[in-house]
């Protein structure tokens, strides 16, 4: 059986302030606090790429893993460093990983850290491998029109890596996915700028995502009140708001933690489970859910060693 | 236990002949026909996208399949529509397939459809899902200079689909990975134009790959006269060849068929696969093996059903 062992997580330390764009936008702080919750964001330098800053964030687990030993990489990515080759390959020059090393992008947004860890452990599992490496990054900075409302006050750069092997903190206990291509115009990026209909997504964060984790739970028999915590991803903290109030969940339960980075899409959720890798309380049952662009959508139930079902 | 149940091809009918360009590039019909192997290729129209082609290869099978029960879609591609969303998920609107198909892009070229397999398979299994389609598609038309010998004589346009569910044709008895990112510059692509070093790709088809094979065939303790089809993505009539010289297949048992239409990257194995599942003979055993651009490879054991170890 194979989980999460280790997570590191790298934020770019260039900050931009949303109270920066108050007259621009029109708009006031209770709006940059409470709306969108985003005060400020971060945004990668010209020199961080995808696979630049996924090495920033392998450094700080790297001293836990041999990589001599690591027969998969993936990556979650929609910002690839270039077109050709995969940008798992280029990581794999980087970090000079053996030759019997499985590589691959995946190309997902927001959704793509829960599904990722599902095709990971699936395609290890199956083909016997034994110690991965699963990647999150998707540097927005480049396809942003700071003039545009309704996407220059949300994204910031981040990425993050994910330790996979058999002496794990966390295992998943089972995964649902969803996809409504239908409505993939919502979220629309052909080259270089990001087009969001701000209402299109959070009439779908607000409605599909709520029953969503409800039929997830119902189907895997898990009372809403024996998750300890849900691990969502942050698109704004008026979502969570909302999809926690229609859960009926304890605030402390569904943590906003964003606010001082901004929206991460794939790296959202790893970057918030690697505090809860390393408090000192140990939950049993961590559920986590990514939606977004596709539309797409993503939940699985993770549980911690000696404490599964 | 899943496998696959059909495959559906398409290659664009748009074709041009490298016999027109034995002026332009001091080539003769010798080094056409017996070196690249490739007399003419496929050329995808204006409004033949990744999407589209894939449609069209789904044409092919549609009669065969109940779109309602589909609960798995991926796309192999390094050529996708657009940057976001990922494409799989246009075709999922495309398909009118149900919300609760899980739908994601794999970034990989050449081995891209082994790959593919792999993570397809592992990943319904493991999520219970039941009927999947795996797409493969990279025109790269739209990235060749048609000024450069080294990449202008080969590629050709081409989509895949494959249909998995459990009345399967072919099972995938086992797999093998492998990347050597050191050499990733070897065919490399940063936004618009292809450029391959192709003596350093031949150099590693004619040394990697062989011994690939053969480690592959040991570790499963499957003698190589028992492979009935050896199904090589086809990167040119040189490079199928060699590697047939280098492990003494019988010429028979390892086809070049790409020659009028070209390297169709990761849908050149479904396309002759294709052959194998409508053709009256029925070989038991098949290898398929696909490398290029990463640089990757990976190789499968294909069993015919009722004659599987």
């Amino acid at each position: 059986m194979l989980g999460i062992c280790e997570i590191g997580t790298y934020i770019s330390h260039n900050k931009i302030s949303n109270f920066d764009k108050k007259e621009q936008f029109e708009i006031n702080d209770i709006f940059i606090k409470e709306k969108i919750g985003f005060q400020s964001l971060s945004k990668s330098l010209d020199d961080e790429k995808t696979s630049t800053m996924c090495l920033k964030a392998f450094e700080k687990i790297k001293n836990k893993i041999d990589l001599t030993t690591i027969d998969c990489l993936v990556l979650i990515s929609q910002n690839p460093d270039v077109k050709i080759p995969h940008t798992s390959a280029i990581l794999h020059k980087e970090l000079n990983l053996s030759s019997n090393c499985a590589c691959f992008d995946i190309g997902l947004g927001c959704s793509g850290y829960v599904y990722g860890l599902s095709i990971i452990l699936s395609f290890m599992q199956n083909n016997g491998l034994r110690n991965g490496l699963l990647f999150t990054c998707d540097p927005y900075r480049k396809i942003i029109d700071n003039n545009d409302k309704n996407t220059s006050l949300l994204f910031g750069d981040g990425a993050s890596v994910s330790y996979i092997s058999k002496d794990y903190k966390y295992k998943a206990k089972s995964f649902k996915f969803g996809t409504n291509g239908s409505k993939y115009e919502n979220i629309f990026c052909e080259k270089d700028t990001l087009f969001m209909n701000g209402r299109g997504v959070f009439d779908f964060s607000a409605t599909t995502i709520p029953k969503h984790i409800l039929d997830f739970l119902e189907e895997e028999k898990i009372s809403i009140d024996n998750i300890d915590r849900f691990i969502l991803h942050q698109g704004s903290k008026y979502i969570i708001d909302t999809i926690r109030q229609r859960l009926k969940i304890d605030k402390e339960k569904i943590p906003f933690k964003a606010n001082l980075y901004g929206n991460t899409v794939s790296s959202s959720i790893p970057i918030l489970l690697e505090d809860e890798f390393q408090s000192k309380e140990c939950y049993n049952n961590i559920l986590i859910s990514g939606f977004g662009t596709g539309l797409s959508w993503a939940s699985a139930i993770l549980q911690r060693k000696n404490n599964a079902n």
